[in-house]
């Protein structure tokens, strides 16, 4: 395989609107305000935060990640999860189906979602030049070593290809906290042979 | 390598104190109440709690585990530590010297101690029986794979040897989090080769 590393970026908790729920909790005719680019082409954090409950615990600030999408997401940690008291599945983006209910809200507007709460899978977005010089498919699902003071390795990691894609590995804040992996950090990417 | 597998311990947050921060804390002649005793011989939790306060923040409800020692410590996971605002360095447990400070109360008694905040490397402890059947030593650095939904590996633990431990691998919170790793989860060791 290619010994070219990946960058890894680190997701902290979010959330992801539709256009009904961004209207429930932020009037009608609201819109989302940009506040900064993410590396994805068109994806931005909104300037909007919200609040999320579970059955236990509260976490405030939560930001909202532009643009709608068609399905509202919730993408929290384990760690979080446990605070909040929910069991979200382990998924991909977008596949919310039977997912984790959660409460969201926004000062005195609040809405609950029947699914939508899930614990991202670690992914690495590439594109089709990406996939053959790692010899990986879409997907595939792959190991990724990243050196630090204290490393591990991730062994579920899935591949995922698209045109629209900039070469990238997104982890969350737990699997950074175990692994003392900063933003930008380098990983490499091993094939599953067993 | 055997193929003997080792039972999993995930330790949340705790503080070990000395005799003379027990008693700032808790009066003249305070004595720690044992509540259960934990799975290396003599060791125990008490029911004693304290709060931990760094710039940035607060924890509450942290366990004492007992008997006293020569100095006071305090484990913290990378997450607990972002939310106090400190920065502990990855030690073993007793290698306090140079590490972080921190402030722990109880109600209206507090102290701050200049050093002794660290956060613990995962580590085996095992019998010297144990390590021949590994083909490992004391100190030796090894990886430990766990198995889960969202399989890591651990890669930078360290094997503690003596007779008088019981087998068992001691992780914090964050590892387990991000391994999706559940109490009495089973690790298999690997020697690092490079």
């Amino acid at each position: 395989m290619s010994t070219k590393t990946i960058p890894v970026a680190i997701s902290a908790r979010h959330i992801h609107v539709s256009e009904e729920d961004l209207q429930a909790l932020f009037g009608p005719n609201a819109s989302l305000t940009k506040d900064f680019d993410l590396s994805q082409p068109g994806q931005y954090a909104a300037k909007e935060r919200v609040s999320i409950e579970g059955p236990k615990g509260v976490i405030h600030n939560v930001r909202i990640l532009g643009p709608v999408r068609p399905a509202t997401q919730v993408e929290v940690s384990k760690t979080d999860a446990l605070k909040l008291g929910i069991n979200p599945p382990l998924r991909q983006s977008g596949d919310v189906k039977n997912s984790a209910s959660i409460k969201i809200s926004n000062g005195e507007q609040a809405i609950t979602i029947k699914q939508g709460a899930i614990i991202a899978q670690a992914h690495i977005h590439m594109t089709e030049q990406d996939a053959k010089e790692f010899n990986v498919e879409n997907n595939e699902i792959v190991s990724v070593e990243v050196e630090s003071e204290r490393p591990i390795t991730m062994r579920g990691v899935v591949v995922r290809v698209s045109k629209d894609f900039s070469l990238e590995m997104h982890i969350d804040t737990d699997e950074a906290n175990a692994g003392f992996i900063k933003q930008q950090a380098k990983g490499t990417i091993f094939k599953i042979t067993k």
